[in-house]
C-alpha cells in the first residue's frame, strides 16, 4: 500500500507542478484537403493548423493532414466533414455551388471585393453569420483558410484586342468565370491539372487561368504562353477550413480557441505566404522569360464581362433568396470598402506609379 | 492511510482525464501600451491576445494589459520590458529611433512597402531576422502587432497646391515624415493628442496627421477642415508586441507556441478592425460633412517630398551600417513586391475603377 500511495504522490506531483505544463485530454483528428499534399502555398495552412494545435497543447490535440493523393475525393471533402470521417476539411467554397449556390460568396466572386475588403465583410459586415447560416444545414462550420489575393486573367496565345478575339477561344476556366466566358462565346472547357500544361503546348486549348506566378510557375505555363492577362474573376479566392459541428462542440473549451486562434493565424500567414510567393515568382519568370506580355484586357471586352457577370448573378438571385441575400450584403459592403481601397491603398500605389513616370 | 490514498486517486483522476482539460503551470504576465486603454482598434491587438492565451490555458497564462493612464510611461514601453516591470509591451517600432534608427523599419517609413508588401519582407525578405538582431541588444523580442494600413496625409484648412503653399505652413506631423516636411520648409510641431483639435480649430497649427477615418473621426477634424490629403508618409504603420526574452524562454513550450499564435491572430484582426472602421468612418463623414474634399498632394510637391525623403534617408545610411543594411534590404524587397503588386491588387482596382467611368 505505502509503495501504490508513493507512485500516486509522484504522479499527482507530475501533473500538477512539473514540465509537461499540461496533462490534457487527448484528442485525435484527421483533416482532408481538396488538394494533394504537395500544392503549396496552399497546404502551408492546414499543415500549420496542425503544428501549432499540437505544440500548444504539449501533443495531446492532434490533426493528421490528409492529401487527395490518399483519401481519392478532393471534391468530396464537405461530404466528408459532414459525414464525420474527418473532423476537418480545407477546401475552397465554391466547390459546392452544385449543393447551396451561395457558397461561392465565401471564396470570391467575378469582379468582387479584394482580400481586404472581404475580410472586413466576413468580421465586420455580416460575412461570418451569412456563412454560418448557408453551412449549418451541413453540419459544419466554415471558417477562412488563406486567401491567393487578386488571382491573374490566364495565360493566353494570342492577344485579345476584341470581343471577336475571345469567341470560339478554347480555355479552361472553372467555375463563375467560366460562365461568364461562355457567354461571350468562348468555348469553356474543364481539364486535369496534370493535362493542362501538354493541352496549352499542343494546341488544344488556347488559354488557361490557373492561379498566379507563385503557384502557375511550377506548372511552366510562362515557357510556352506569350501574353499573362491581368485578373477579373478571382479578386480574393478564400480557402475554407470545414469543421464537423459535432466534433468542434465535444471539444475542451480550450482547444476550441487554440483550434480558432490557429486558423486565423495559419490564414493569414498563407496570404502573406502566396503574396511572397507570387513576388518572388515574378521576379524570376521576368528574368527567365523578358518576353512575357501582361497585358489588361480591353475595356470594351472588360464592360462586356461585366454585364455578362451582373446578369449571372441576378439570374442566380431571382431564383435563390439566400443568394440574394448574400449578394446584396456584399454588394452595400463592397461599396463602403472600395471607397476607402480607392482613397488609402489604391490612390497610395498610383502616387508611386505616377512618380516613376 | 485509506483515506489519503483516495483522496490521491481522485486527484490524479481529475488531473490526467477529467475536465477541465489542462493542469497547468500557472503564468501571470503584465502588459505595458503605449496608449491609454480606449484607443481602439490599437489596443484591440493586445487585449485579444491576452484573452486568447488566457482560454486557451485554461486561465493558467494571464497577461494584464494596462494603459499609459495607469503606468504613465508611454514611450516608456520599451525600457519597462527591457527592465522587466512589464514582460510585454505594445507600441510602435519606430517610437525608438532615438535609440536605434533602425527601428523605423520595423513600423514604417515614407514612401514605403504597403502592408501585404512589409509582410512580405518580414516573413519571406529577411525581416524578422533583422529585426531580431535590431531588438536583441534591449533583451526583448519583436513581433508584429497589428496595422494601419495606408494612412492618411491629414487635414489642412488650405488646398496645397504648389510648394509655396507649403513654406511656413504649422503642422503637426510627427517623426520622419515630419523631418520630409521640414525640408520643404514646413513649420513642422509636435502637439499633445488631447489639443490638436482645438489648435486645428483655432489656427494655432494650419494641419495635422493623424492615422485614418477610423481614429480620425473620434478626434472631429472632419468638423473643422475641409482638405483632406491621401498618404504617402506612413504606408503600412506596424505597431510591435515587445516581450522580455528572459521572461518568454522561461515560459512552458506550450505557452512559448500559444502566445506567438495569438499575437499572429490578433495582428491580422487588427488590421481587419482598422480596415473596416475606415471604411465605415468614412462613409459617416461623407454622409455628415460632404464637402470634404480628398486631395492628392500635386506631382510637382511630391517629387519634391520624395528627393527629401530618400536624402534624409541616405543621410541616416551614411552614419549607420545597420541602417543600411536594413534599408537595401527592404529597398530590394520592395522592388520585387511592387512589381507583383502592380500586376494584381492595383491593376485590378485600377480596371474596376475604369469601368465605374
Amino acid at each position: 500500500m505505502k509503495s501504490v500511495f508513493r507512485v500516486a504522490a509522484a504522479t499527482i506531483a507530475l501533473a500538477l507542478f512539473a514540465a509537461p505544463a499540461m496533462a490534457a485530454e487527448k484528442v485525435h483528428w484527421k483533416l482532408a484537403m481538396s488538394w494533394s499534399s504537395t500544392l503549396t502555398p496552399f497546404v502551408n495552412a492546414p499543415n500549420s493548423v496542425a503544428k501549432m494545435v499540437e505544440e500548444m497543447s504539449g501533443g495531446n490535440f492532434t490533426i493528421r493532414v490528409e492529401g487527395a493523393e490518399k483519401h481519392k475525393a478532393p471534391l468530396g471533402v464537405l461530404d466528408m466533414t459532414k459525414g464525420g470521417q474527418y473532423e476537418m476539411g480545407h477546401s475552397a467554397s465554391y466547390y459546392w455551388k452544385g449543393k447551396d449556390i451561395s457558397t461561392v460568396f465565401y471564396c470570391t466572386v467575378p469582379f468582387g471585393m479584394n482580400a481586404d475588403e472581404q475580410y472586413g465583410w466576413f468580421y465586420h459586415g455580416g460575412g461570418m453569420e451569412l456563412m454560418a447560416k448557408t453551412y449549418d444545414k451541413f453540419g459544419v462550420m466554415n471558417f477562412p483558410g488563406g486567401n491567393t489575393g487578386v488571382q491573374m486573367g490566364g495565360w493566353f496565345q494570342k492577344e485579345i484586342n476584341s470581343l471577336e478575339d475571345l469567341k470560339g477561344l478554347k480555355m479552361r476556366i472553372p467555375g463563375m468565370a467560366g460562365e461568364v466566358f461562355a457567354k461571350l462565346g468562348v468555348n469553356v472547357t474543364n481539364i486535369p491539372p496534370g493535362e493542362l500544361y501538354t493541352s496549352l503546348d499542343r494546341g488544344t486549348i488556347d488559354a488557361l487561368e490557373w492561379v498566379g506566378p507563385a503557384m502557375d510557375i511550377k506548372m511552366g505555363f510562362h515557357k510556352i504562353a506569350p501574353y499573362y492577362y491581368t485578373g477579373w474573376h478571382e479578386p480574393a479566392t478564400e480557402l475554407q477550413f470545414l469543421v464537423n459541428k459535432k466534433a468542434y462542440d465535444k471539444l475542451p473549451a480550450e482547444y476550441k480557441t487554440m483550434l480558432v486562434t490557429a486558423m486565423k493565424a495559419a490564414t493569414a500567414d498563407m496570404f502573406i505566404d502566396n503574396f511572397a510567393g507570387s513576388a518572388e515568382a515574378w521576379s524570376q519568370m521576368q528574368t527567365e522569360f523578358p518576353n512575357i506580355k501582361v497585358k489588361t484586357f480591353p475595356k470594351e471586352v472588360l464592360k462586356v464581362m461585366k454585364k455578362a457577370s451582373d446578369e449571372l448573378m441576378n439570374e442566380y438571385a431571382a431564383s435563390d433568396p439566400v443568394f440574394k441575400e448574400v449578394m446584396d450584403s456584399q454588394l452595400a459592403y463592397a461599396k463602403k470598402a472600395r471607397a476607402w481601397t480607392n482613397i488609402s491603398e489604391y490612390n497610395y500605389i498610383q502616387t508611386l506609379q505616377e512618380l516613376a513616370e
